[in-house]
């Protein structure tokens, strides 16, 4: 017998969320150390790995950005299934930052649209690149509305929006972010408490390794690839890895230590 | 508490498995004309679908053949959980064609090792488009074998593999195939009875509409996108949908009455 959505979704939930233990700062340094957990990585570490994806595996961007936007946008449905949305009826804010954090918003919000939510996206800046212009077509064939701006008052997300996505800043970034974005992120500040947010990779404005103690606090956080450190300051419920696509042979030359991925599961909890 | 892969492949199996009634040759006019069933496709109206997405929806091959190989890997994996093929240890032999299908085959065979099976590659045309390089140098980089050549006897393939994927030709073939892959099928043929075979889209040699009655006869028959009119000719035990990224506006267009996928899996049975 086929079962709701709500129950397949609950049930997924139940056996991907496997415990793997997060550090604490204190605990940081022995957890490191440890072969059996999973490594928080540091900035720079992180940017090698990327690389060595593209240049010795010949991954593309498009590949990659593909799996982690689609690995993201299965985490979020299954921590907020969107039929129990009724509140904004599963209308969710993808905000995109400039990078290719920016461009796994958007591939997560095409996702999104095809399990059932309603994305609008907001990216105040539009790179010229040829992979986001057509990341942006799909969205906009897909009938999805593209906001210009952030409304000025909490009310206006509140009311209009059931789940936010923070695509803004990924594992590249240095702060201080520019002021259009320092206001951005004040605006998804104001509203963390009423709808929860959701961030891809690095909650946005943290420094990717000492995070940002009065920074956004999503809800969500969905690492990819592997955690970063900035990862073990995350107070939020859920703690998901996405990105299954690291060749073995890289996880042991960085001794990532990743948790088993359930089955064919695109992602694994953390916390 | 986790439960086992095994279990959880078979609770998604059942979860996922809704039953969509599947034209046999008789109805077939009577139900492409329900707008409730799904639409299988001729192979001309396949290919301007195809090139629509890649056109006016301004997708990227390595996109969508990413998202399509995923989704077979995930086909198989739950119609063959790897812990079950106990004969061979989970050995796959992955049969790439020169095109599409076959860089479906490489991606899959990619998706199938981070699943826990063991794919060896036969490549016997690899073309020199840059795409299908990099898919080759992906699977090289995750330890899998290319094979040069098919073994002459029957028992050379199935001492060795618990599963063959056929991803030799998809829904652009026009037969008769070039000897090579004339005997490449032939050899095929003669174990499908022993070793289950999985075809990407469409089985190897086959007229994508009208099928082809002494041909390979897969077990395992993932279509992608919507299926092609061949496939109500298929007769083997699994018959699934995959290729979850076809967007709403082209469906309308094309009228394909899309199953509905549940939550958020990649695939949806068909049969």
């Amino acid at each position: 017998m086929l079962r709701s959505v709500a129950q397949v979704a609950k049930s997924r939930l139940s056996c991907l969320f496997k415990q793997v233990s997060t550090p604490t700062i204190g605990q940081y340094q022995r957890k490191m150390s440890s072969s059996s957990t999973v490594r928080y990585l540091g900035q720079e570490e992180a940017q090698k790995i990327d690389e060595e994806l593209f240049s010795d595996y010949a991954f593309s961007v498009d590949q990659l950005m593909e799996l982690a936007g689609y690995s993201c946008a299965v985490a979020i449905a299954e921590c907020y299934p969107p039929e129990t949305l009724t509140k904004n009826k599963g209308a969710v804010l993808v905000c995109c930052g400039p990078g290719n954090n920016g461009g796994d918003g958007l591939v997560c919000a095409r996702h999104l649209k095809l399990f059932g939510f309603t994305p609008s996206i907001f990216y105040p800046k539009q790179p010229p690149k040829q992979l986001f212009q057509n990341l942006t077509t799909q969205c906009k064939k897909m009938n999805m509305a593209f906001v210009e701006s952030l409304p000025e008052d909490k009310a206006g997300l509140t009311n209009a929006y059931d789940l936010i996505v923070d695509a803004l800043f990924g594992f590249s970034f240095k702060g201080p972010p520019r002021p259009q974005f320092a206001d951005i992120l004040d605006k998804l500040k104001k509203v963390e408490k009423d709808i929860p947010i959701c961030s891809i990779d690095v909650p946005s404005g943290w420094d990717v390794e000492k995070g940002c103690e009065d920074g956004l606090q999503p809800e969500l956080l969905i690492s990819l690839t592997a955690p970063k450190k900035c990862a073990s300051l995350f107070r939020g419920k859920h703690h998901i890895l996405g990105g299954r696509f690291v060749p073995q042979s890289l996880e042991e030359k960085y001794n990532l230590s990743l948790p088993t991925y359930p089955a064919t599961e695109p992602i694994v909890r953390l916390q």
